[in-house]
């Protein structure tokens, strides 16, 4: 039996209701398995957190997070009641940032029973694999001046180790899938930084000569993702591309609520932390309408990093399936609840695993 | 009569025809009008010209071009032969600059007779006003160390001077239009251009507010480009922003192909430059297969910036009505030769004027 010590941080409005929905279908692959233990410790950390004591977590809430294998988060936010920059600074951003969860992945595929906005959409898979720790949100800059002379300036920091850090994972990662990467650039407009990201990827796909690369301007690469997303295998991008392409990517899927994603921690010195990419959506929370598939595929996705790409799989099958027989909440068009799209999800996968 | 004193810079490739062709139509406008008379001045210079004599244009060339009253710009580029930061550094970027063509503006409108790549895209019609003189552009930065400890610093630069020009322009031309304005933010990410960003579009909006504003995170307002364009109307955004959007923007109307960009110098102190998205496709280039539509379609804003609003309409009359009747180029699916295209969309100006 593998034991894994998960950190359970529901968060935030239907992160608090989507997440024991994933947690089921957790406690359902374990099963299938046979040789999984799941040991869940949850943390009320967020932004009911912040109104009684002030602070998203506690002081000690980084070392506390350090002691498990991974952290498995619902969603972040209280628009209107708690300001953004306290939000993701005081949890989301500060996990990222000291746990050195420095690569984003998120996938971008059309699943079985999704009605993508294109017209005509030829399947797709792709993985965005998105620098995580520095680039353009690297927090340098300031302000100078008052009145009409006012500016501000934003640096952004790329280094080589960085950047080659995702794109070795980016490398490495199409490897076991359709063996092309596509990196994003903008070498025509950002003269410094992109460029250098140029070189860096030139040089770390030395290394890798099964993998065809491409380099693509950040602008048509965007289009593509519209026009032709079929053409597409892993992309590697910088922090602010990343996620630009991501939530395009959640787009082109037909919905950004289905989206899941993963901090990843690749060295595995400290916890990687998976959450679905949809917020907490106040408007609709404690209503049992929430759709849990972006929470449950996110999952999958921690599934997949434990090592268990086997029991993963059903996972997806089992979303896939439920959104096939039209089992949907609200979002995607449907009538059914939460706990039902959930319940058909399991029912697919103890089907499959018979 | 009205006389303008027109620079033309076909450029390289199908620049070269495309550029004829909506001279065609703009003398077919001028001539439906009645009170235009159109000066033409013909500039060789692109590629071609660099690799003879080792500059893009001559050293006195932007001093010749500001006793122009615009700029009429084909497509630059070779591709392999030049290297693109001089193409883009010796001509394009160099005029945008020099000229203070600090407003860049591409609309994003689903045409009549185009088959957008969306499912069910609801006619959509978005103008996307992007600052063209600083920012993420700004050409500030450079790199430290060698080998592993390389890294690269890159400074967006924002002052309040530049931002509030933008957003002035895009929010006096919402009064003209459905009176919305969407500011592309990302002030969770960036934490000091942005914060800032958005400081400025408040302070601006407040003598507009007859307009309503909306600011919006640009990974989701990507996202809503494909999801739901027919929201949206004006879309005020930084240097790096508004090229990522207008190119989605491209795609969702059916190709990049046929959009059309102006670069304002809004204070007429300096000709502003009209340019079509489109590059000079070396690939198809004296083939007479072009499609002329994205530089007619450029043609035509200029006959808006002249202040000919009602015959600049004529000549989107006249595309419309082309691509309804189905008389396309192959990069639309069409067999007609670009000329075919060109004399459709003149034939159905003239009808129209009758
Ligand atoms: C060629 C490049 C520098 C340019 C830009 O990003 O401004 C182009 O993409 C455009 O939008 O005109
Ligand atoms: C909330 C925001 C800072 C965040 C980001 O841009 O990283 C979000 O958009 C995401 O992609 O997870």
């Amino acid at each position: 039996m593998n034991k894994h010590a998960i950190a359970v941080i529901p968060g935030d409005g239907i992160g608090q209701e989507v997440v024991p929905e994933a947690l089921k279908v957790l406690e359902t692959a374990a099963q299938i398995h046979g040789g999984i233990a799941f040991e869940w410790t949850t943390f009320p950390w967020g932004c009911e957190y912040y109104l009684q004591h002030e602070t998203m977590m506690p002081s000690d809430g980084i070392e506390t997070l350090k002691s498990f294998e991974q952290i498995f988060l619902g969603a972040v936010g209280m628009p209107g009641l708690v300001p953004d920059h306290i939000s993701l600074g005081g949890l989301l951003l500060k996990i990222r940032q000291e746990l050195e969860q420095s690569i984003n992945v998120r996938p971008a595929k059309l699943l079985c029973g999704m009605k993508s906005p294109l017209a005509d959409p030829q399947s797709f898979d792709i993985l965005v694999v998105r620098e995580n720790s520095e680039g353009e949100y690297s927090d340098v800059g300031g302000r100078v001046h008052n009145g009409p002379d006012e500016m501000a300036l934003q640096t952004s920091v790329f280094t080589r180790k960085a950047c080659a850090r995702v794109m070795e994972y980016a490398l490495s990662v199409a490897q076991r899938r359709r063996r092309h990467v596509t990196s994003a650039t903008k070498s025509n407009g950002l003269a410094h930084s992109m460029p250098f990201w140029d070189d860096v990827f030139r040089d770390v796909s030395q290394a890798y000569p099964d993998i065809q690369t491409t380099s693509m301007h950040i602008d048509a690469l965007a289009a593509l993702f519209v026009m032709k997303p079929h053409v597409l295998d892993v992309v590697v991008a910088s922090n602010l591309f990343g996620d630009i392409l991501s939530d395009i990517g959640g787009a082109i899927m037909g919905s950004i609520g289905i989206a899941p994603a993963a901090n990843l921690n690749v060295e595995r010195k400290y916890p990687s932390m998976f959450e679905p990419v949809h917020g907490s959506a106040p408007d609709i929370a404690g209503k049992g309408i929430a759709n849990p598939i972006g929470q449950i595929w996110t999952a999958k996705m921690m599934l997949d990093f434990l090592g268990y790409e086997d029991i993963a799989s059903v996972v997806l099958y089992g979303i896939e399936e439920t959104l096939v027989e039209n089992v949907k909440t609200a979002d995607l068009g449907g009538s059914a609840t939460m706990t039902e799209v959930t319940e058909r999800v399991i029912a697919h996968m103890k089907a499959a695993a018979k």
